[in-house]
C-alpha cells in the first residue's frame, strides 16, 4: 500500500487506535522538548507523577522565555528547572543557548522520529523531516513518563511546491501564502506534508520556517521530507549519522491537496492583528514603521540573519526606526561573529538581544505608544507586543531589512539585487550550554523559589452543572486573550494564583474578581476558540477561577486537549444559531451531567435566565470523557497506578 | 604659581567665587550629557525654561538605562528624547549604542574640558583628562541653557600611584583599594587627582575605571593628566586633534595626598552591601555564586572584556553558574565580534546583553533568590540587582572570569598567567547609532507618550514650617532606598506621580501613603544621605509627597543640590545627640524660618511631640539661600528673567 511519510512515522509509532481522520490514536513519543514558560508547570506535574527517570530516547528542557530576569522569579524557574531536569534525565538548555526550537534543529531533532513539546510551534522540526507536535505541558509530562500521546487522526494535506521562489520571495512568503489561502482556521484537524519540485532548493531551515509557522493555521503539525538537503544539514552539526531518506510513496494518497506555484509568489506581509491578514507588500508599501525585528523562532537561522546583514551592509537603519536583531541560538550568533555579519549589522544600527523569544512573545522591546513594529515572527495578536494599540507586521527577513533602511513598508522587489549568503562557513558547534543530566539523578535536591506554587488540580463533575456566564467573547480568541503573556506577567507562569487574576485582562479585568465571588462558572465562546500558544495556564487560569465548561462554536486543538486534561468541558453549541441565545450572566444548567458526559454526544441544557433549552456537543473520545469523569488527566492516570511501575 | 591640574581646569572655567576649599564656585560647563533614566526629566525642565537650543558647544542625550522595552513607556521615553534633543540642538545616542559613559569617552569627551552630567559615574571622563561632573538633571538643564554649574569648591586630594600592579591586578583593584581606605564618605568634599609614575602603564580606559567608581567615594570627581596614553587613546578613536598635553605644575601643594604602591596590591572585592566593603578575594575565597556579570560603565571596555575572553577561551563556565557579558558600546561590541573574543565568551558559556547599564541598574538579570553574584560593577546597594535578598559582589573582570570557570569567588593569583590582549586591533569607528540635530531644530514636533507626566513644582516655603517626622532612617541611606531603581520602577522615570507610590518601598512601604494622608512633612536620617546615584526623582518623588524638609547628620553632594533644587530644606543636626531626640511620628516645628533661611547658620526647631529644642543648622551658600525662598531653581531662574534672553 502506498503511504503518505506522515502516515509512514504515525503507524511506526502507533499505539492504539486507527489511522483514519477524525478517530482517536496514541502514538509513541521519542523526544520531548519543553521550554521554561510552560516547562515549570510540565515539571511539576511530572513530579506529581511520581516518576523517577523519564523513558523517552530523549527529553530537554530549554529557556528561552524568561530570559530578561527583571524579578528573581526568573532565576528561580531557570534553577528549578535545571535541578528537576537534573533528577529526572534530562538535558538542560542554559539561557542564552537560544530557542528550543532552533537548538533542538541544531543539537537532537531526527528524521523519523516524534516529538512532543510544550510550546505550539513544536512543528518547526518537521523541517528535518520529523514529526513533532505541540501540546499541554501536562501531555508532554505524561509523554515523559512513557505514556502515549493522544490526538483525533487529522486529515493529511499535501502541499506541493512547484518551481521556484523569485529573488526577494523566501520561505516566509510560502507559509504567509498558506495563511492567506487558508486562514488561522484552515489547519485545523490537518497534517501539512510538503512535496513537489519546490523543495529542492529549500534548506533545512527554511523549511523549518515553514513547517514554525503552520501552527498558526491551526494544523497538527507540518512535515517535509528527508532528502539531500536533510543530510547536508545534519552534516553541518556533524550529526549526518542521525539521516535517513525519508518520503512518501510514490502515488501515495492524500486527503487533501493543495499546490503552490512558488514562481508565482511576491513578497507578502501579515496585517495587524492576525497571521492570516495576508497582502503583498507591495499594496501596503509605504507605511511608515517605527520598529523593525528579525528574529524569533520563525527566521533566526544563519541565512536569515546574514540575508539581513548583507543587506544592511554599508548602509545605515532609517533614524526613525529601531533595528532589533535576536539569534535564535548561541551557535547562530557565533556564525555571524565569525563571519563578520554580525559587524555589519551593528555597523548598519542594529541592537543586538540575547539569544531568546524576546520580543516575540512579548519579553522586552514592546513599540511605542501606537507604534507600527515589523516583524519576522509569527504572531501579531493585538497586545501580545506588549504595547497594547501597537500594530505589528509580520513579513521575511529581506522585507524587514529593507523596510529598516527606507524606514517604510518597502517591497525589496524594487529594491536592487537580492542579498546572496556564502553558507560555507562552518557551524561552530559547542555544548557549553547544555548540561546532559547524570547517570544516576536521584540524589539531586530540587530548589524550588518562593513563587513556584503549587497548581490547582481538577476534581470530578458534579451531576448537575448549574453556573453563571461569566464571560461571553467572540470569534478567533487566542491563548493570548485568555491568558496575557507579556514581560509583567510570563515571570509568574509557575504561580496559578497569581497569574489568575489576570485572566482576560485585556477583554474584561474584572472577569477574574466575577469569577472568583460567584465560585465559578462558565464560559461562552464564538469559533476557534483557543487558538495560538500551546500554554495550558490558558486552562490553569480558569480551573482556578472556578471556570466549570466553555461553550463555544469550536476549539484550537491543543487548547480542548489542555481544557479536557484539567477536567474543563469543552462543549460546542450544536445549533449555530444557539450562540445567540445565551447572553452574559445568564444561568445555564445541565442536569444528569455524567450520564451525558459517558454516552452522548448530545448534551442538553438549560439557560434558565431565558427560560430555553440548549442543545449543545460534547465531541470527545471515550478515552477524554473518562479523563472528564476522573477530573483531569493527572487524576485519571493516577486511578489507574500512576507510571512508575505501568 | 603652581597649579593642580584640577585647579587649571576650574580657573579656565570659572565664573564665580574663590577656588577656596568650602567656598561656593560656579563654573562654565563645555559639554553636557544625560542618560534616559534621568534625561527625561532634564528635558522636560530644559523645555519649562523656554530654551530654544542647547548653548553648551556639546549636548549629548544617551539611552542606556531603560533599555529591556517590557512596556510601552520605554520606548515613548526614548522618542520624547529624540525629537526634544533634535530640537534643542542635542545630540542623540540611539539604544544599542551603549552606555553613555563609554560611549562619551570613544566619541566626545576632550582633555581639559568640562563636562556636567545627570549621572552620578559621570566622573568616568575624567580618565581622558576631562572635569567631568554628575548633577541632578535640573542643573545639567541650566547648564544646557548656558547657565554655570554651582557647587562648592572641593578639597583637592593627589592619589600617587607607585609602581606597577602585579599580575592579576587591574584598575578595579585600585580604586576599590581606595574605597576600603577611605570608606563610602571618604571622598565627600574632595576631588581626586591621580599622578604619579604608576599612571604609565594605564590606558584611558583603566583610568576611566578608577575614575568611574570615585564616585562611590562621595567624590566630586576624580581628573587623570593628559598624556601619551591619552593621546594614543584619541588617535585610536580617529580624534588625536582633541588631544592636548595636561598635568599639575610640577611642585603644586594639594589639600591631602595618598599614595598607592601598586606593586602591594592583590585582587580585591567588595562585599554585600556596600562598595567600601572591601577584603582581599583570597580572605573570601571559595563563596559559591551563582551568577557572574561582566559590564557596565566601570568595566566593559575592550580590554575589560577581551581580557575576560581569554581567561574562558576554550574553557567553560561552571555549569551551575549564568554568565552574562554586556559589552559597554557598540563599538566594543564589534571589536570583540572582530577580534573572535566574542567567539571565545559566547563557547564558554557566556550569555550576551545588550550593550547598556543592564543589570547594573537593575534592567535585567537580577539572580535567584538569595543568590550570589559576582558583577564587575560599581554599586552592590542591597536589591539594587532587583533580587531583595540577593548578595552582589564587586570584583575586576579577571576575578569575575576566573570564578566564572571555577564555580566559586576565586584568586586569579592562583590561576596561572594572567590573560595577555592583543589591543592592536583597530577601533571600528561608526557613528550610525548618533543622531545629529538638524542646524535648525524649532520645526521639529516633540513626541510626549501617555506616560509622560508634568512634574511637581515647588513652592515658595511659608515662614511657620510644622510637620510630623514620617520616616527616621540610618546611616548611609542611598537613593536607591529613597527611590527604588530595578525594571519594575525605571520605566516610569517620567511619571512622578506613578513612582512616588513606590517612594523608599523598601524601608517603609507604608511611607507614600502616610505623607499623602498627612498633606506632606518630615524626614529624619543619619550621616551619608542620598548616596549613590544622581537621580533627581529621590527629590522630586518627597517633593510630589510633600516632604518639605530632610533632617540629616550629613548629606551626600548630588543629593543635597537636588534637594535644594526641588526647594526641600537640608537641614544637619547642629549636635550630633541630637538625632536621637526625634523619634518617628513626632511633630517638629520651625517659627520665623524665612528670616532663618535668610541669614543664620542655625535654625532653631522645636520638637512639640517631645517638648524639646532642636538646634538645627542649613549650611548653604547665599545662592542656594535664595533658590530655597524661591521655591527651588527653576522658580528661581524663572524669577530671574529665565535663560533664553540672559
Amino acid at each position: 500500500m502506498t503511504q503518505s511519510l506522515v502516515s509512514k512515522i504515525l503507524s511506526q509509532h502507533l499505539v492504539s487506535g486507527q489511522m483514519c481522520a477524525g478517530e482517536e490514536i496514541g502514538i509513541h513519543i521519542d523526544q520531548t522538548l519543553t521550554q521554561d514558560s510552560t516547562g515549570t508547570m510540565a515539571y511539576l506535574q511530572l513530579e506529581a507523577m511520581g516518576i523517577s527517570r523519564v523513558k523517552t530516547k530523549l527529553s530537554v528542557a530549554y529557556v528561552d522565555h524568561n530570559t530578561l530576569q527583571s524579578g528573581f522569579e526568573n532565576a528561580d524557574d531557570h534553577l528549578y528547572i535545571q535541578t528537576v531536569a537534573a533528577k529526572h534525565g534530562i538535558v538542560f538548555s542554559k539561557p542564552g543557548n537560544g530557542i528550543c526550537h532552533q537548538v533542538h534543529l541544531e543539537k537532537f531533532a531526527r528524521p523519523g522520529w516524534t516529538l512532543l513539546g510544550s510550546d505550539s510551534h513544536t512543528p518547526t522540526a518537521g523541517g528535518i523531516g520529523m514529526l513533532a507536535i505541540g501540546a499541554g505541558g501536562l501531555d508532554v509530562a505524561v509523554a515523559m513518563a512513557g505514556g502515549p500521546y493522544y490526538f483525533t487522526m487529522p486529515k493529511i494535506c499535501q502541499v506541493q511546491l512547484i518551481g521556484k521562489l523569485p529573488p526577494w520571495c523566501s520561505a516566509k512568503d510560502i507559509i504567509l501564502e498558506l495563511l492567506r489561502r487558508l486562514t488561522v482556521k484552515g489547519g485545523v484537524g490537518r497534517i501539512f506534508e510538503y512535496a513537489g519540485d519546490g523543495l529542492e532548493t529549500l534548506t533545512v531551515p527554511e523549511r523549518a520556517t515553514i513547517c514554525n509557522m503552520g501552527a498558526e493555521l491551526g494544523a497538527t503539525t507540518s512535515l517535509f521530507p528527508s532528502d539531500a538537503m536533510t543530510r547536508s544539514f545534519l552534516a553541518s552539526q556533524g550529526r549526518e549519522a542521525d539521516w535517513l531518506p525519508l518520503a512518501a510513496d510514490p502515488g501515495a494518497v492524500y486527503d487533501e491537496t493543495i499546490m503552490i506555484r512558488l514562481d508565482k509568489l511576491q513578497p507578502l506581509v501579515a496585517l495587524p492583528h492576525s497571521p492570516d491578514n495576508v497582502v503583498p507588500v507591495a499594496k501596503v508599501a509605504g507605511i511608515k514603521i517605527d520598529q523593525v525585528a528579525i528574529g524569533s523562532c520563525t527566521n533566526s537561522s544563519y541565512l536569515d540573519l546574514a540575508k539581513a546583514a548583507k543587506i544592511l551592509e554599508g548602509k545605515r537603519a532609517h533614524p526613525d526606526v529601531s533595528l532589533v536583531i535576536a539569534p535564535g541560538s548561541r551557535q547562530v550568533l557565533t556564525m555571524l561573529a565569525d563571519s563578520g555579519a554580525l559587524s555589519a549589522l551593528l555597523r548598519a544600527g542594529a541592537r543586538l538581544l540575547e539569544c531568546a523569544c524576546g520580543p516575540c512573545i512579548g519579553m522586552g522591546q514592546a513599540p511605542k505608544s501606537g507604534g507600527v513594529s515589523l516583524r519576522t515572527f509569527n504572531r501579531n495578536f493585538a497586545g501580545r507586543s506588549g504595547t497594547p494599540d501597537a500594530k505589528v507586521y509580520l513579513c521575511s527577513p529581506e522585507v524587514a531589512a529593507v523596510s529598516a533602511l527606507t524606514g517604510k513598508l518597502t517591497d525589496p522587489s524594487e529594491y536592487g539585487q537580492p542579498p546572496l549568503v556564502d553558507m560555507s562557513i562552518t557551524s561552530t558547534r559547542n555544548d557549553n550550554l547544555l548540561i546532559f543530566p547524570p547517570g544516576q539523578g536521584q540524589a539531586t535536591e530540587v530548589v524550588r523559589g518562593p513563587n513556584i506554587k503549587p497548581f490547582p488540580v481538577a476534581k470530578c463533575p458534579q451531576d448537575t452543572l448549574t453556573g453563571t456566564v461569566l464571560l461571553k467573547v467572540g470569534d478567533n480568541i487566542t491563548t493570548d486573550h485568555i491568558m496575557p503573556s507579556h514581560a509583567h506577567l510570563l515571570p509568574y507562569r509557575s504561580n496559578i494564583p497569581y497569574l489568575a487574576q489576570f485572566c482576560f485582562s485585556g477583554i474584561d479585568a474584572q472577569f477574574p474578581n466575577r469569577a472568583l465571588a460567584q465560585g465559578g462558572g462558565l464560559i461562552v465562546a464564538g469559533a476557534n476558540y483557543g487558538q495560538g500558544s500551546s500554554r495550558e495556564h490558558a486552562a490553569l487560569a480558569p480551573l482556578y477561577l472556578g471556570i466549570k465548561a466553555v461553550i463555544a462554536q469550536s476549539f484550537a486543538r491543543i487548547h480542548r486537549a489542555n481544557l479536557i486534561n484539567y477536567g474543563i468541558l469543552p462543549l460546542l453549541f450544536a445549533l449555530p444559531g444557539d450562540y445567540g441565545k445565551v447572553a452574559q450572566d445568564d444561568t445555564l444548567s445541565i442536569d444528569n451531567l455524567l450520564e451525558q458526559i459517558k454516552g452522548n454526544e448530545f448534551v442538553r441544557a438549560f439557560n434558565a435566565t431565558s427560560g430555553q433549552e440548549l442543545v449543545l456537543r460534547l465531541i470527545a473520545t471515550p478515552r477524554e470523557r473518562e479523563i472528564i469523569l476522573a477530573g483531569g488527566l493527572l487524576n485519571f492516570n493516577m486511578h489507574r497506578g500512576g507510571f512508575e511501575h505501568a
